[in-house]
């Protein structure tokens, strides 16, 4: 039967030990996205030009995100990230008649554990912050379908995961 | 037409000027959910007893990135927290047929804007908290339905939004 | 029989509610030593003219931690400090016999609750950076005696402890 | 004559150079304890089923603090931490007579220089969060005996300290 | 003779007391600026279009940055920040002749000290984020003229200086 | 042509890949200065003895500061610094004829990406800490000449700059 290895034989938390794992260069890309009304959607993507720039806001919050993952999670080891980058699409490219954003987050290290969690962080950071900006014109908004796309690296090698495979 | 009030006239980004608001109290709710294979939330559940106590590291690690918020969301504005409190259920209780933990954050202030961004970061880093114990067993765990669920105090005094509404 | 506040009626850890208290001038102190070998004080001592000041590290290390409280304590509410002063003596001024630096802090604030985990915080800190400067020669140092001296303000108006008084 | 490897020639704080310095795992143990009233340990030993787990929220903050360390010790180097274990017993069990709880923290690297900073922080941030937790109803506690108990690592090799060793 | 007020009768530093000082509205506006190659400044100016906008960026790095003044500056008081605003022009505009771009942010508070570290420390770190993205290409570039341009409320009323009053 | 490379094809921000670069021993030194009135500049050089460390507060936090490099500047890669030095003279000695104080900092570390960034934070940090200080007897303060004096380490080797290449 599977356990959870933050705890040990005494079911407490911990922070485990990974001093013995090898170095090697990982990659893990997360995504989701937060859905809004058509109107709200509309004023993101003219905002380049006319209401201010709300992705580039959203793209540096993911990316100084990141880099608090093991100040907000508390299991998680502190970790030389040498890559971040952030990506937006409207929601639709990935979940037909979804009106909103989708955001990916792509997170790399050589280390001796995986990045998904600064993966997931960046993700939920920006969509957070196009909340944030938008919030004022709409109070319907949601987060969804954040979750683990692929890793790379490490014992397991390589991995990714169908839409479809999701819980949801 | 709305515009978003996080850029100024030159659609430049800015921290909006609440200086002339008064300082009332403001509760905000936000919830969200974890969904799980049934092995992954059958551990988590049994936990306190046996597999340590994954929703009590989670609930710490909310209430400690609520306060964490307007250094996580650029333009949000530091407020002084009045409470912070976390509360877990099965997601089955609010999305039938839905199997993980569903996370309820309620956070209050006594201040001139709404607490509801911290909230979501609350609601959010617990969830993330719960994926980071749980993902050595269960790769395919989505979070997903953070929103905003009611707020009261400022302007607009008391609103709450049903679950029918919020975009997905 | 007394509970502990900060669980709720479900055993749950909470940030306790403050937004009803009514805001005041608080104050409170704390103090605590760090022993250590005869040589090791005598390197301190004469610091500031021939080895560099570790008090006037210690002290800014001090005063910036009373800062990062609601940080490092989880259910600690952010409050705005007013004032923050540390003070060091040899410790055998407090505690006869004692070999080493005594250090007291007096945090104060205008706000709905106390400081005292503020002023401990200002003198854990304080000590700790003193150790980590001393440790390279003096591997036997220990700190002991820490506990809050009096507080000021808030329903219980002031209030001070006797040495005798402390738990050991 | 020792003197202190913080400072330069000319009595100026510094962070040292450990650039040369060979990277091994290094592992250091830290304890302490907190006294207090027996009504008090008697509230957080019957915690867990009906108080609310104070040990298990001290032992998340001493995590979290541990990963602090080079923030709030000025001097200390940013290291990658590789484990971090907390654990807490009644203090009697280690200082028979007393009445409280003892905080032993367990901190690993590979790295160029010692964890034994980073296991005080942790040891300091859990007694405190009891403290915290504890104090309406308890004005008397205190903290004590607050030292490194062994290292292992770099190129003193391993070394332990006896109880009666530790100055007071 | 003046005295610093940063440090106690016996020169100690200390986070000195406001307690007793007033709330009132409190703006300060400080500017400065990098100066670079033309070739440089090309790159930074045609960037919205084709190289990606390096302002936009640099911006939201000096609204987080003077939310983490009382961090950064050991004595500083944390204060509720009610409005960060940062503006970009060529510096050409105000000091003729030179190449760069000059950086002007405006803070504000409804507290009981002064702003004016808030609004530097936005400009300094706003600028050193255009460094950081124009070092590649260009390594001359210097930051300078980085001072306080005017203050209102507290006890001294308005108060703005002339450029060439301050202190080369 | 030159790019910035802070921004991939699509002009989107992103924290560069730095994986298959080699970790070098590298090094960086910047200085700047504050100018001030010479009353200021002699209640700073006289305070060791009667008005309290000006500068020993301010190299704190420079070191602190620059531990923090990655936190402030947002495309900044999070590296292990293995040494930080902050030295003081008076302006005059590095710029004939001018009243305040220069400051150098020098930052080591064993990585895959230079650290001018967090010398230049730590120049910045420092001299802020000192108008900080003085602002209550000086408003005529102002920070200049702040850039990189040399760097060794990495694909470039050594470099330096001498004064009169800086752009002003």
């Amino acid at each position: 039967m599977p356990t959870l290895t933050h705890f040990d034989a005494q079911s407490q938390a911990q922070m485990v030990d990974i001093a013995a794992k090898p170095h090697t260069h990982r990659v893990a890309v997360a995504g989701g996205y937060i859905a809004m009304q058509a109107a709200t959607l509309a004023l993101i993507s003219t905002g380049q030009a006319r209401k201010g720039d709300v992705l580039g806001v959203a793209r540096i919050a993911g990316i100084q995100a990141a880099k608090k993952t093991s100040d907000l999670i508390p299991l998680c080891h502190p970790l030389p990230l040498t890559r971040i980058a952030i990506d937006f699409d409207e929601a639709s490219v990935h979940h037909p008649g979804v009106c909103g954003i989708f955001c990916r987050a792509t997170v790399e290290t050589v280390g001796a554990t995986g990045v998904e969690m600064e993966a997931l962080v960046a993700v939920q950071v920006a969509l957070l912050t196009i909340y944030d900006m938008c919030k004022a014109v709409d109070k319907s908004m949601g987060i969804h379908g954040v979750h683990v796309l692929q890793k790379q690296g490490g014992k397991s090698g390589g991995w990714q995961i169908a839409n479809h495979e999701i819980q949801r």
